[in-house]
């Protein structure tokens, strides 16, 4: 077979995020849950994380949508494009404002986006991966035509709806107790196309699998009905166990994996974007890597907000790279286990 | 440029469903709410749908996996492979089991399905489209290799907790009394492929559109987290009126695009597979497309379930195309305005 033209290079060419509120301290949380704030430092390493509600009174002050769409607008503006530029849309989440519509589609009425295909991921820390995978397929399809060649991919997650602030703390058991200091809220989003603009970052590389064959859920979140709202079962649980033998190693798989299908020297890799579960157990995963990259994390101030996360590095990974940089991003979801990861390279003006 | 080799084309090949539990008739779902058996069929046109509850219990029998797992086995058979030969999985529902895990790596683990990108998205009446879009996107992709070249494609969804039986139905709005009558729970599900094995029906065209710029949703169905489960909000809403006067003209064009872009004669079309909200609706919608190709429609028998309804057509087409028929997919989602469209063709052995 001839070889023909080569596919088109998916390129990062804007990012924005959105975080609903004032930082929330451990001083705080440690107030609204009964704890001692040096423990939960200790414990998680994270120092603040936002809500999308009123922690005095527990109401929602932001919808999914709103976030995705302030973080969208602020892709777009860092991109220097317009919402009529955009040809898909592209939404990872595991917190939808409801089933039906997909937020997606809310999204893309708020920024006056129409007549593009939409798509949403139901999706957890790998979500931000799997969004761009599939954006990378949209762009990379022959037959995207001109009009789909720029898109907006965006991660958010909102967790109020299971957010219980008026509840008695200290009968909590440490493995719900836990949620409350390591989730927050947020979204990331970016906008990719054909064409090296903006940041000009190719995703020279995506892998994005499901790896948990035979294994337990290491997470499992829950969503209510009607008819089973009533049954008190908790919202959410993991595995805390399974995470902390897991995580680091399926991490150091991705690195290793996307240097060694690229022919990159993990030596002369320059930024490192990190899973991003809690300050400490991110600090865990560096260390395991241990290549001499920089690091780009920010779970520490942002708290672990899912789908966001990624989108938050890249946000701060974009401004920093020069001609010829490479990183590479972990990111690893203990649902059902996937591995996912991005080896990313900004190009050079030749 | 010159022209490269032609983008793989991607081939529906084998078909699979389950529908849980006996088929529900009119008299008995009369005798459960208090309505008449002849007002049902008349207002909906549907005879039987099922369920995956027991409806003198109201307890569920079925998981969304469990049905999954069921469509996903019958499409491998019929297609004459094996768990093995699947590169990737897609799975489109508006009810997931769980919020996290993503119910598709659930479906992957029963069928022993390992190490390969999987996707689920949250989707309604076009979710079907949509995951066959992402399909093609994936078997079209120049970075798909061999072992990517074959991929499971699942759609379906299971309303079982919203189905509250133990109502006061005499006071239930009609808006509200009318989603037990329409609705049912099923899987679909295809094995694609870049080869025309099996069935060898090529998908000529995908169309795939966010349509609801500035409209209400027609259709809004609720999640209930920890925090908001008793505020007695319905958990699904529908704008009857706005379905009615929007889904017949957006399904008219989507078949008429589609035959158009692929200059078909839409009298020589073989076979249509028109929107399936209920039995009434989509004798509506195919009277006013007006061709003369046979009908493929299966919603007076199953209900309408969702993501799984176009699977459950194709399912019905597959078999009865002979080489060279032709064959317009056409759905339409009232939730936040979604069309899509399939245009698929037998492949004749030449």
């Amino acid at each position: 077979m001839s070889p023909g033209p080569a596919a088109p290079v998916p390129y990062l060419v804007g990012t924005g995020s959105a975080l609903p509120g004032d930082p929330v301290d451990n001083e705080r949380l440690a107030g609204l849950i009964g704890a001692s704030a040096a423990w939960i430092d200790d414990f998680t390493g994270t120092k603040t994380r936002h809500f999308a509600s009123d922690l005095s009174t527990g109401a929602p002050t932001h919808k999914l949508a709103d976030l995705c769409h302030e973080a969208a607008e602020a892709a777009l503006a860092d991109a220097r494009l317009d919402a009529s530029d955009i040809g898909f849309v592209v939404l990872g989440t595991a917190t939808p404002d409801h089933l039906m519509p997909a937020t997606v589609n809310l999204v893309a009425d708020l920024l006056g986006i129409g007549h593009v295909p939409t798509y949403q991921l139901q999706s957890g820390c790998v979500g931000a991966v799997q969004a761009l995978d599939l954006a990378c397929r949209v762009l990379r399809d022959p037959e995207t035509d001109r009009s789909g060649a720029t898109g907006l991919v965006i991660g958010a997650d909102i967790c109020n709806k299971h957010l219980l602030l008026d509840r008695d703390f200290s009968r909590l058991a440490p493995g719900e107790l836990v949620n409350y200091m390591l989730f927050g809220d947020g979204a990331g989003a970016v906008v990719v196309s054909r064409e090296p603009l903006g940041h000009r970052t190719a995703i020279r590389r995506v892998l994005n699998r499901f790896v948990g064959l035979g294994q337990s859920p290491g997470q499992v979140i829950e969503w209510f009905g009607l008819a089973d709202r009533d049954q008190g079962r908790p919202a959410a649980k993991e595995d805390y166990k399974a995470i902390e033998n897991n995580v680091p190693r399926l991490a150091e798989e991705v690195v290793c994996e996307l240097a060694d299908d690229l022919g990159w020297d993990l030596d002369k890799i320059d930024y490192l974007l990190p899973p991003q579960l809690s300050g400490r157990m991110t600090g865990l995963i560096v260390d395991r890597i241990g290549v001499p990259a920089t690091e780009v994390s920010c779970v520490d101030t942002t708290g672990n907000n899912g789908n966001a996360l990624p989108f938050l590095q890249l946000g701060r990974l974009l401004p920093l790279l020069r001609d010829g940089d490479r990183a590479l991003c972990a990111a690893v979801e203990s649902s059902k286990w996937l591995k996912g990861g991005l080896a990313l390279e900004k190009e050079s003006i030749s």
